[in-house]
């Protein structure tokens, strides 16, 4: 029985342009990431090229969203891209990015364009019009854009089934919905879940393989079956950014949802915001500092999180192109087996994962703002002793106590081990 | 490794005097039971029988708690059974009930006793007194019996040791620990997961064997993880009782909790309140109606929850017993595979559960007060079309539509079947 | 200093359209309902005739709102009268009003049309056009016609202005201002409270005295003192209709706000529902048995609510006509001091209220489902004993014991006293 | 009618030992302070003296509670002052206090002690024990030492009775009720409103005036009514320390209270943690910057809440003698009428207060952490022009323009006019 297509067998990797370009991505600037994905990091795993949001919007500059904005829109009540920025079209953007053997990825707003409901345009295939699908009530709470799409309605499903077999036709591999992740699970009330489920059916008729990203977050664990068995990824967060306070925090949603991680069923921690970020205000260099990026690498890591590049990679320096590419970590996001959480509290944490070989990994972590000796005992790992500790960013083995994993850790630090 | 011991590959089945007994049960009783599932019982499947609360106060006798009773205890702050109501003592009763080919568990509440800590009574294995681990605040919001146990203090750990070691030397197989289960998760801040860590350590040194069953629920979904790596089963829901809003409530209980159903980890939808119940009032049948019945077991077996009877045993009358005794469902209990829910509303549900052979069972329940048709498209279970449909109940093949399921059902009734 | 005016010295009574014509009043209805007021109840105190919701769009039939419906709006972005059915405009009939010595209020929903946002239609005095001064995400939860305005904005202020303006050319002397009163009270971040001082800083300026009243409820009692110094009522529950349940659910509101009423500060327990009522239905008499609407009446008038009829007053019946004209009931309303919840329980309530001459009034209710004696001790009255209770509905004095009022009640009955 | 006595027609000034002794104070300690404000403080207002909690546990030495600590207790389940700490026992201390001029106070536990509920000790006056009347599960969430009080049972009332009997033996003036003044409000459901109406009925009937003070807050302000009916003075924050986020945060505790200020009713913003604090440590000045501490005083003035100074007298310094008896200030506290929040944001707030001659005050309120520029319109105080404006603390009269109050102010800083 196929409950859903299985693209994401592992986290997907990759880039998207929110935290670099915000809603102000071009198609150039597409062009560009895919080609330095594909001469530096494609060796390492990274494959989707992902346009964030806003791309139908011509005067788009910012973070910051205009509401009540006029939207390219099609004849059948579909966003398209605003021809000023993206000039070829998506067809022959995404034609040029897999040419380069990478896949491309789209981001939309759940529902269908308040320009359409208010100028009632025509919905494909259907005599309604775009007014008898509206979801009045069911609005986004903080861009203007778009009304909810009527579950109960033939005509929804028939609207969302248009739009998949648009990004079919355009060659779209990964399409990030947003405004529909954090919703309260409740199936009789709220909408939500039944347009993920729309979704779901219409990219399961599309005739093409895509993955399906929710967002924003943080989603509730009380639809974690649900978002697994209808996506393959949802973010567990709130938009991240380079903020140790994020980071931190992301220790507790990962606590939550350590069960639901495996194939199909992706926790998606959000991109890494590191490099070169914020080119809309000219540019800025992550503000994390070194220990604090190290630390968000082997949490999203040994969690095995998506990895979504957020900077924007032509301008990516030395220390950030070696801390995304440092395979023997990647090999824990490609192929680890059960991230489970050994203890956490507002000052540390500690995570281990099995590799598919028996042996395992264990990460610790100093969460506080003072230098602090972080320590697993061996049984804690189920092994009766430390054989041995190597250290996957020194690369090479390092001494430990029998009695378990401990070090010395500076503020906001951590350290990950393949131990046996 | 070992995380924690899996004497629960199936969910556990047996019967439990609190639904006929509630805290006034005696050896008499248990025995009773006993011998009624030796006879009956075994052979389907339940083994466990199981001595809810109070057994540590002389004057039990209802449902309602005495505040501030005096409670049996021995010298080492251990609540033990009081003579009068279990003359034999715990060692001998569940040596009896070994002997029979059954199993024997026992209630307790989480924490130590408030007459221990407010005459400072010794604790095994230390010079610390019952004063000097209680935590003050942790209470339960319903017995006064206890205080909760510190966490943070080495002596804390040693007064659960004592306990558990206690109750190997008795030969108990099941503990369902009350006043745990309900808590927000927090790690941190919270007493409850902690005294379930502790509960868990005492456990496993203690050299037996033993099904861990956490109660009150309804648990939290934000903790299912820690109780799945703890705990054998916990319960999803508060008391449940022969009152049909309760059943209908607990459809909405099994939808949150439905991808934590498996080996080890068992979302309890508590005691089947069937049969002859509270004997503590002069005995009461069981008020649902037969339709109701049928669901309650239905919804039970597709979701794979422990099935403790509720009933006094000696006194089951026919209906219920063909009710608990049929074999080709309880085979969905002991044998079925990642139960899911396939839609859910106020006023119907359907669920569907692999079996190891590759074929599925389907469930279709009118949740609603009116006659009502339930279809389950055969899309929706995977299958091209309904090749045969087999009843459960009925115990033949009925006619089906190729196009799905479907039966126009009374309120509150079910059906299960056997669909290939 | 004015702070307000204050036209709401005592609570307003009239005569409203809702309950018995939902969105659907006419011109004609209106002016029905006014003349049997000037014929039968103006001598009672009733003086109020308001125009519900919807009168600006032609087709509005019901209580069911038209998502996205077309609405009458002049050349500055305000809404006018549909002159289908208002062909005589709301001066016209302001006037006629006026002339049978009556007043005359309309409802208005709190913003500006989305139908002017979308098309960016004028504001009056202001260069900026519609789009500008809306705000996108602070959108009614139940009826789309309009968005919020911006407070930060002069041209906010502006279009307020511009409305009260216009009202005030019309005449009207009483604004039901409506998605507006259910508010959590946070100045800061919530716009419905600034949105509150703008419309009383445009009624202040607009040269007309006029009562502010805020609708739907339940208003938070955090803002009391914001609501008590803008406006003159403020709905205190959500819609009421004729339904024990919501009428039991008063007692509790009541309770609450009992140290809120006082002059130009009304919680407001809604129109009565009572008599001909849901005449879009085609007309259906009140559902609440007599006890429960002597219940009400007494509760509605010991608390000193506003008195606003909800029923089609032309096909008033005999029973309806006396219990809302009860002079001596009425005078509670007028002239009673400090309203004084006794006692409360989910199955028994007690009033107090203080005539200005000293005397008091005292009421009993039981609001359980049995028949229930109901007692209040003098002591509790202040008195040392009852010399003397006159009964409001049996206009003559009753014997009464000297310890205290009692009186056995049938269920949801009750009894009110003047009391010496 | 007399619904409770009427101690504080103004709000109660004075001292309290908590800010400086925590659980500590002694019969030396608080003489000492009450020889200070007889000498000093009694000419500008201040009357009361208070002890703190935990004055019959003989071992109390910070502010930290010692659980299950052994107190002093009569044969009648009544706490006594401990013999060690207060030798000469409370009347002998409260007739010092009298002959000072002075008043006196104590503290104390809702509750019955949980040391008689487990030795279940007599209730004078009747046959039932302590452990008939404990309310096992309404207990205090950071204390151990009582259990509520029944409500329901005659022998509740009776214990609190006895209570107040013996209170007013001793001579006091003033009781502080601990652990009672945070609950929800409702009345059917739980304990903390019915104890303090048996404690208001108790104190009716001991034959002596006392204030009536509840703790801690915050208070709901749902039960505003019940909190004034009831009690002289109630806490609306919880406790208060020398910290500029807890003074920031009384802003919006005063914003939510502003309308329930007025004789026998004040809305407590908690001692005033000036001066010497934390002697238990030692001794530490208060932390608050000088602008900080004027903004306090401000607020607490012109909100006219209870002043009752925190501080060890006899250490107070220059700075805070003056900042605490400016008789210009204080008048507001003891004279004002209707204190009224004029705006509140993050940044700045302002309030106005009437004098009972007519004339006004205004305070303005720098509440960012930037030097701000605060204005107040003449219009918002409801005066045409501002003609002068009278600086409370320069004592003079300062030059402002006739359109309103305006200031720079640095941060935290604040300003305070007489203004005609």
């Amino acid at each position: 029985m196929k409950i859903k297509n299985t693209p994401a067998l592992t986290p997907p990797m990759g880039w998207n342009s929110w935290d670099c370009f915000g809603a102000s991505v071009t198609e150039d600037i597409l062009l560009a990431n895919a080609e330095y994905i594909a001469k530096h990091l494609k060796v390492h795993g990274y494959e989707y090229v992902v346009c964030d949001i806003q791309w139908s919007e011509a005067n788009a500059d910012s973070t910051q969203y205009h509401p009540f904005a006029d939207l390219c829109m099609d004849e059948y009540s579909r966003l398209i891209p605003a021809p000023n920025r993206f000039p070829s079209g998506f067809k022959a953007i995404s034609d040029r990015i897999h040419a380069m053997g990478l896949k491309f990825g789209i981001h939309i707003m759940r529902g269908i364009p308040r320009q359409a409901v208010h100028r009632n345009t025509p919905i494909k295939g259907s005599d309604a019009g775009a007014r008898a699908i509206a979801l009045p009530f069911a609005n986004c709470s903080w861009n203007t854009d778009m009304y909810g799409v009527n579950p109960d309605m033939p005509e929804g499903q028939l609207y969302y089934d248009s739009l998949f077999e648009l990004y079919a036709s355009w060659g779209v591999d990964f399409v990030k919905v947003d405004d529909i992740a954090r919703a309260d699970y409740s199936r009789d009330s709220y909408a939500n879940c039944r347009e993920v489920e729309m979704i779901r059916r219409a990219m399961d008729k599309c005739g093409r393989e895509m993955v399906l990203s929710l967002s924003p977050g943080p989603a509730k664990i009380e639809a974690a079956w649900h978002l697994s068995r209808n996506a393959d990824m949802w973010r567990i967060t709130d938009d991240m950014w380079d903020d140790w306070k994020l980071v931190k925090a992301m220790f507790e949603r990962c606590d939550v949802w350590q069960s639901h991680v495996g194939p199909g069923s992706w926790p998606d921690c959000d991109m890494l915001p590191l490099g070169r970020l914020r080119m809309f205000k000219g540019g800025e260099d992550c503000r994390l500092t070194k220990d604090e990026q190290y630390t968000l690498m082997n949490l999203w890591c040994i969690f095995r999180s998506p990895l979504i590049m957020g900077g924007h990679l032509p301008e990516t320096d030395e220390f950030t192109f070696n801390l995304i590419t440092n395979d023997e970590l990647l090999h824990l996001v490609k192929s680890g087996v059960a991230p489970m959480q050994l203890f956490r509290s507002e000052n540390e944490a500690a995570w281990m994962l099995y590799d598919t070989d028996g042996s395992l990994f264990c990460a610790i972590f100093n969460l506080s703002d003072e230098e602090r000796c972080v320590r697993v005992a061996s049984g804690a790992l189920g092994l009766e002793k430390i054989s041995s500790a190597y250290d996957l960013w020194k690369h090479e083995n390092v001494s430990m106590p029998e009695s378990g994993i401990e070090n010395t850790l500076s503020p906001h630090a951590s350290r990950i081990y393949r131990v046996i």
